[in-house]
């Protein structure tokens, strides 16, 4: 859902303020230094160190017992849905969740599943709704077979997951014998905003992973976590998807630089976050959503200003936001600072004042 | 969505009244006559004359190029979705549609689709919904290539499309490049119902189907319709899933014989769900929708007996209906007369009177 | 493999003599006259009682638990391939078996499997071939996971498993963990041609299907039998295959009448086969396999006329015969009599003489 | 086929000479430091000019309109035949190749596709060979869609396909209509073996894809080209299967060494490979496939030594190489010096006179 950039407007100049999205940090010295002094092996083959040791981290973050390195955020959730379920099963999700509207129908494809979309504000839904979608078992109806939760919750507007109401929705699935699976793209982000620890946040979900490439800087892989005997299946599948790779230690490095460095440091982009819709706020007859996390969600339109325009006008001023169908998303990372947020404010007050 | 009839109560008589579903009318003498006189040929060489001329008057009714005889409706669905679709692909259909709820979740599994479930009255969405479920285009997001609606809508209430309505959603399917696709399980209802011949109405869709162990009363067999390339490449899926038979031209007779003589009478049984409606409206605190054809949807629990226990009083009585969720519906077809609909109301007054 | 009869030369005469193969066999008038009295019900809400008793013999003659009723044997491979593998998996079967020759490539499409195949004569394997296909377990290689046999075996020139052979192949199953799947299409061909009952013979299977359309002269309909679980779970698939049916007692009525019928009388076929045999081995330069059951492959190149003309000329004379490759095959069943066996060998012998 | 690493043997010392597989190179320092200059970008978005450069290098180098870069070889595999094929197909490969052997299924399981396996010596099948595999027509036979040719042949002894050979089975695919794929993971040994530039050796295929992790010595990447509409094709499963990434313009700076620096030193592989198999061939008894490139396979049991306690022996003296059922592989690449050739001959002359 949040679509590739539109090309910039003729005389556009270079991006100075990207908030995009946090796929689009780059790299820094030291993390790139970090994955030049890596040991390396053949990763494929169970040999490389580095990526073991970020394996093994990421096992105890999240309180499983083993993990897997894999390229992209999208081959986790691949690999877990194919992992849980067979062809013909159900897996349920949030309408407006990753796996439904931003993998390109990839788990009917490839796993042969049918993703039931549950409503619910911000990206969440309730017990309720989750217990109103439970099928009655017949030969007619798909087996319900795996609970999938987004956390944060992106379209949702970057939310995190009440952990009551976490336990609730795991506490139905257990009811109902279904795995649990949990899309941690920005899940760092959630346990910096929430205080709770990884471990015990996850402790419910049978499969959870994080992306390395967002908040975290890292440019590229993610990690999914599981059982043992989940993470053996989970390899069988990472070699038939082509996630197998040579000496990506090197890659692995960037990641545990991410760990010892970029965590803590979600909190800076909280408050980068909080400050810029505190701003927003300001300009009278802007709508703006309230952010749990480094994601600001906005609409425009009351004050003047469509959305697209205002997406132009700010590109012609090198900074750069994306639109998911009429709200503005803005997002806070380790390259945008309390100054540019600062800057950004300024110059959307500008154009709505322009109009 | 229609469970399998719930264990009789102890102490139930045999079913003498059948409201359960106009799949379990039974085959009458004279249909069967016309049955074992069928000249037969192995089907599968395209050798089978009756079958032959089943598919060709298929085609003729629909207005279609070609045919071809499958043994149920559900694969006439595969085989449609299979020859229209990729792997990956989305098809757009109502969110209570038969093969999103009642098809056991083969279209993820067996073409790797996912359907997009789109909300509306009775079984139907109007252009404007449809309108807003179109996707941008992009990598993340899974091509659009099908549109299928059912007529007459079974969860919706036998509900007939109007036909402008339809005209309307194939409009924008056309628009946007996509295939279209009715599920005609009870199509000759909405014809018979409506008065508009079968090729009129469904000459906006690029393949289309008829279930003929329905209100046709034929023991087994359904056939669909498409251009003589569609067909060609259906036959090619019919091989793959064990839809091709021998001497199938037996079980085509009685289709022919269905198409002979049970058309016109489904006015009859529409005539008959009128006059239980009608009846249903005068027990206070009934709701009852309208029916369009041969279904009746209600709801007694205002009446002050639950669904449930309505369904189990008129059991012991001989007199079989079908609960869906709340909602209870009473089916009329060859096997219903007008006597057994008074009788059947007599027997509802009675529970209801008694609580 | 069998492909479909080449369109009739011009002037052919009908058929008189079809020896093309046995699932071209009419329903008898006895055999009419027990599926029109049959006792029928809704058959996919399991309430169809002669579905029900042929299910419950067909059981008991396989010495399995359970069985299901489809309408072919392709849907009986199909859904056994479905149920016990997984997506990924590799199944182990003949270079010429039907389900890696015939079936349009429809278990990699709708189950995910690979099949090995193996190589032996006469469509049959060693212990010691199938041994040597065990692969190392590894991420790389696909997990072995069922082995199928095809009995009689078709394009093998339906030669019967010699039962030591058979248990010797089934016993390197169980000590690799692997499923077994018997293809039976003509499997109580083999029975009466061993002398062995059925039950014994499939013992070590834990599937195994009877085709009711070949020898035993049904219509449709093909029986599959394996434990109570594994029924429960073809079921699953039989409705989203589109293979659950209506009121099918009509169709199962048939077949139960060929299982007191139809069974002991392929001795007679298996008679006039060799009696064919014999008769061709007469013919200078004719070469001819040996038959174990009703087929009868041979070659006649070597007498002066090719094997396409021979098919052409016996056309030509009403009789009809299937080539596969540069070899022809003659298939004996309930409606071909001695005396048509007498009289093909005099019109090959003749248009052998012709050249 | 090639196995993992058996766990070393106690005592054995650290691998001192890897003769295992040219997957195990490691990056040297030139090439960490190229990418460490990199300019990145966020690639899923096709903004990463580093990637980009690539691409267009390689679209150039194999003579195709456009590439994708991807994180491996096997990846590469599967987009191309899923691209080129519809569930249901069959591609035609030789029995030994890496799709059929050592991709886990995915291709049955992922694209629903058969390969039918070819048999020829060294992994390679004549004209002939593939002419008698074209399948008649028939809603029996999969449809044949895709001819995949491994150049070098990896099981067949790295050998190179004589381009008179190449060029008459893809021009047996032109004929039959089929799509042609080259899965070139070691391509530019062939180029470089045989002086024929790649653009010229592979101008027959539709696609075709480098590996840049084998004795180009990347750590991670492989780029897959074809026409612009195929790679169009190739994103969106890129995409769908998790093989998108984000500053990927790191490793691909990586490729962009390789391929200024790596290629033409190939030819030191495999002189290094020709020293091998001359000196190998002087011990009595020793069995040697002449190599064509980088492998050498060779067969040591008629010296008196069983190939595993070579493996063994060698691995205690620090040189690892790997046996593939029989045969033992030594491979050459950009980590072996002439001296360590002779160093393992040494070695392994010891090895056979202690027996």
């Amino acid at each position: 859902m949040v679509h590739a950039p539109s090309r910039p407007p003729a005389g556009a100049p270079p991006v100075r303020i990207n908030l995009y999205s946090d796929t689009q940090t780059r790299p820094t010295a030291a993390m790139k230094d970090a994955m030049m002094r890596a040991e390396v092996g053949d990763e494929q083959y169970g040999d490389d160190p580095t990526v073991h040791a970020l394996c093994d981290r990421m096992a105890a973050l999240m309180g499983k017992e083993a993990a897997v390195f894999l390229p992209s955020g999208t081959m986790c959730n691949v690999i877990a849905i194919r992992t849980h379920c067979r062809h013909g099963d159900e897996v349920l999700a949030h309408e407006t969740s990753h796996i439904l509207e931003s993998e390109g129908g990839t788990h009917a494809s490839l796993s042969g599943v049918q993703i039931h979309p549950l409503q619910g504000e911000r990206g969440m839904f309730t017990e309720e709704a989750l217990r109103a979608a439970i099928r009655h078992r017949s030969r007619y109806a798909p087996p319900q077979r795996l609970l999938e939760v987004e956390q944060t919750a992106n379209i949702g507007g970057g939310a995190v997951w009440p952990q009551a109401r976490l336990d609730a929705v795991v506490g139905v699935a257990r009811e109902q014998g279904w795995a649990t699976h949990m899309d941690g793209a920005r899940l760092m982000n959630a346990v910096v905003a929430a205080g709770i620890p990884a471990a015990e946040m996850v402790a419910g979900f049978d499969s959870v992973w994080l992306d390395f490439t967002k908040g975290l800087g890292a440019p590229l892989g993610a990690v999914l976590a599981g059982s043992a005997e989940f993470i053996d299946k989970a390899w069988h599948w990472k070699q038939r998807l082509g996630g197998s790779m040579r000496q990506a230690g090197i890659c692995a490095a960037a990641c545990l630089y991410a760990l010892d460095h970029n965590i803590d440091r979600l909190a800076e982009d909280h408050a980068n976050a909080q400050a810029f819709a505190r701003g927003l706020r300001q300009i009278p007859g802007m709508v703006v959503e309230e952010p749990d996390t480094n994601l600001v969600f906005f609409d425009p339109s009351a004050t003047g200003i469509t959305p697209d325009a205002l997406v132009r006008a700010l590109r012609l001023q090198g900074v750069q936001m994306s639109g998911l169908g009429g709200r503005l998303r803005a997002c806070f990372h380790l390259d945008v600072t309390a100054v540019m947020v600062e800057e950004s404010l300024g110059l959307i007050r500008d154009a709505v004042a322009r109009g």
